[in-house]
């Protein structure tokens, strides 16, 4: 695993730490769209569980600095750290939004969204896992992301193309626009994420 | 060219076809505004070209990530071609959101952006091509991109100002603002693939 | 300091000068919230702070490319001299907003802005003049700034509950929208600048 880096220093433990936190966020993020009288309460626990993913991402980026590997990898360590907190970020921010927009109720869209982004964020822990295997193995988690993120882009179009034919009252458009575009880019964010696991992957082939 | 990267790797024929799909994709954008009765199949065009430039871009990739060169060089080429992917995905971006919202005339300034885009496209590639020149020769395309960004920044100041002093309608000037927006943003990436390549140049004078 | 790096090459220095260049940006925007009346004359002096930044910037980066330094801080001093570039652009973007948009009147959350981005310059600037102390010494601008990006990021959030619960104008909502998320992202972008120094102050601990 990892090749260069030497095993106690749990880079990949620590991922693996980091990928369970991405299934808790969406978990939380899918049960509010479920569940939209209680938003305020799922976005609270949303918050608490960005505020773990952050600590994790630090535990990994202090160790990072005080590891001696090749630069190469360094590279891509830190990168995936960033893109993993990137994701928990706009997981949080979307729920965010939703509260402070006092968005009265939820759409099939949002639901959408949640559903897939759930997905992603298993997708991206099974890729995590398998890191150490052959490229074959791993291969089927990035096509899966693939397919995620490719179902999100046409949900947001769909989103789009619905809210501006049907909605007369700009500022709620803007805040539906807003909500909509934060919950694709996580879906962006993890197929950043699959990619540096890929070249992670193809570099220690 | 390149120092460090053995020839036969072929990145830098790579490049040349990426810019040669950048060109194809401004051009369509171009004819696009200039015969807006054809949006749609227009935007279709342009879409084909992307899907193209994913390919290649991830032919880029993963010829990089099978190659062993030295860290440095790593670095810019892997920016360098996410630069040129990220131009063909803004163009593509411009194109389809005129198409969602449903834009029914076209206005001067997408045809200055369209122009200013092209150019653009045209002078990063004749940058690629010399890049194994030396520095002043390519100089001449860093300071022809740059003065493009700012004539880009230029119109896209002036038609906010136009579009906030004389839309009333508050939907058409949301839709409007991101084009304009996603236009210019097509500008400065072709200014980051710009300073990218300029690095790359210096490095190896 | 900076271990690896041969002092000669003042990195240090010019940083130090980028950081001054960054208070005065930060100082002038503070004065235009202070003087509204004399916003275009502030603006226009904000646009020359910047671009004697943009050629600061300009300046570390050539030095960087001439100088022959290991792979892993040649990665962290470009970083930070693009972050620094990054928030006098923010600072600059934000004024420019203002006098496009035609503000009539100033209001206290933009005052609030001012002053929290010009104590995160100082703060950064202070963190520059002691990346060559102890990571303790250091480790207190490093706290501040992340108190003051939260702060930010409260004022984001009361700002703009308060817009969508009282302005009923889209037009003039999407004005104020803009400048207070391009003010937040100044801080978002000192923290930014403030996790690269940290991340050199720990690998030459």
């Amino acid at each position: 695993m990892f090749g260069l880096i030497p095993k106690e220093e749990k880079f990949f433990i620590l991922f693996q730490e980091m990928t369970k936190l991405l299934i808790e966020g969406a978990t939380l993020l899918k049960e509010l769209t479920d569940n939209f009288d209680k938003i305020e309460s799922y976005q609270k626990k949303i918050k608490d569980v960005e505020h773990e993913g952050d600590k994790k991402t630090h535990e990994i980026i202090q160790k990072l600095n005080k590891t001696f590997i090749t630069p190469i990898d360094r590279e891509d360590i830190y990168d995936l750290a960033a893109a993993l907190d990137d994701i928990l970020d706009l997981i949080d921010a979307s729920a965010q939004r939703m509260v402070l927009y006092k968005i009265q109720t939820i759409t099939s869209e949002c639901k959408s969204f949640a559903f897939i982004i759930l997905k992603c964020c298993q997708a991206l822990d099974k890729a995590i896992k398998k890191m150490d295997k052959k490229h074959e193995e791993v291969n089927e988690s990035f096509v899966e992301i693939n397919e995620l993120e490719n179902e999100a882009d046409r949900v947001l179009r769909e989103s789009l193309g619905k809210l501006f034919s049907d909605e007369k009252d700009p500022i709620r458009l803007i805040k539906w626009k807003e909500i909509y575009e934060t919950l694709e880019k996580v879906t962006d964010k993890c197929e950043d994420a699959a990619n540096i696991i890929e070249t992670v992957v193809v570099k220690h082939a």
